[in-house]
């Protein structure tokens, strides 16, 4: 599979996909052409034929695609035909809204546990996990082969969780604290940062009122 | 400016470099290189070099970039040079967490009020700004000139936000709620999946055991 040439962007559209696929598959279709999938995931149709493209041919022409096989083939290159163990550390607002968070229950992510270093908050239930003291992280990562961990503390803390994440052997870091982390090479690591796509839509209408 | 053709995914990156370079034109530096930019905001080199090459020459070969020009003209393309007016309608975890988001107010975001249908809800106060009655939604963004509504509703609830952003008159929509939403074709709609930025992780964990 040639992944390394796949542009991000063309990623998290196939993520977005997939999930529209997912409730057409319950539903019971069998094809689906490149527009409905456009339609239905709030995507260009010229942006869906570009990302499909890069699997090579997975639909018929006339015909369109074969909803389960598109779907499974999808999931496969996302890395979601096998489960992943999530740890996430801090859960103030942002850390419970993820640790509710049904879109990442619905796919294959298992949150094996929350932390938090404040002892109100330790013992506190959100979908049937209670948050644990911040002491037991590496252990609980090392006991359950955690392989992704979220980070939803304040800045000054995410290094220090980041430097555990990675003592403890997770292999990638999902950071939404407001700061860069330094991780070694073979750490996947990636930043959220909720600002930018409040940016991304005030350029696009500065845009167009210099048109 | 040929705004138009420049890749979100480059807009995104000048989001994350002007918050880098607030902070170090704070700190009183004068000149930057591509590499500390780099370094700085946690984007490779080649990427920083790509994306300021579209602006034409704000840097001198072997000197740097002069940081408070080139801050400035970063956020005159993200139209951050004037201030956007916002309201968020739904102040569930995720809701509350963008209401106290510090990075919305660091930069030109004006968060004008926060809605929610909840009676329980309604009153609470996040960063000075108390939780109005739904009720209001429409008169506040007419009466404000609102710029952008944010959507952290559940599903079922945030196709009617978006009708009545439109009737009053927003000219953007950021929206959470994992749903796909109709909207007429002058409106900016962004939508934000959380889950995606999990399964770009997965993919690239993927791709590199595949390798």
């Amino acid at each position: 599979m040639k992944s390394y040439k796949i542009p991000e962007a063309t990623i998290a559209r196939l993520s977005v996909y997939s999930r529209f696929l997912s409730q057409v598959e319950v539903q019971g279709l069998e094809l689906i052409s490149s527009g409905e999938i456009a339609e239905g995931s709030g995507v260009s149709p010229a942006h869906v034929r570009k990302d499909l493209a890069y699997f090579g041919e997975f639909g018929t022409r006339g015909v369109g695609y074969n909803v389960k096989e598109l779907h499974k083939h999808i999931l496969k290159i996302l890395g979601l035909d096998e489960k992943w163990k999530v740890v996430l550390v801090g859960v103030g607002h942002l850390g419970a809204a993820l640790a509710m968070y049904r879109g990442f229950r619905d796919r294959k992510f298992d949150m094996v546990a929350l932390f938090d270093v404040d002892p109100n908050k330790v013992g506190k239930v959100y979908e049937g996990i209670a948050v644990s003291p911040f002491e037991q992280l590496e252990k609980v990562i090392k006991e359950n082969n955690v392989d992704i961990g979220i980070i939803t503390t304040p800045a000054s803390e995410a290094q220090k969780v980041t430097d555990i994440f990675v003592q403890a052997g997770v292999k990638a870091i999902l950071n939404f604290a407001p700061c860069v982390l330094t991780v070694p090479y073979h750490i996947e690591l990636r930043n959220v940062d909720l600002a930018v796509n409040l940016e991304v839509l005030t350029f696009n209408i500065a845009s167009k009122q210099k048109k």
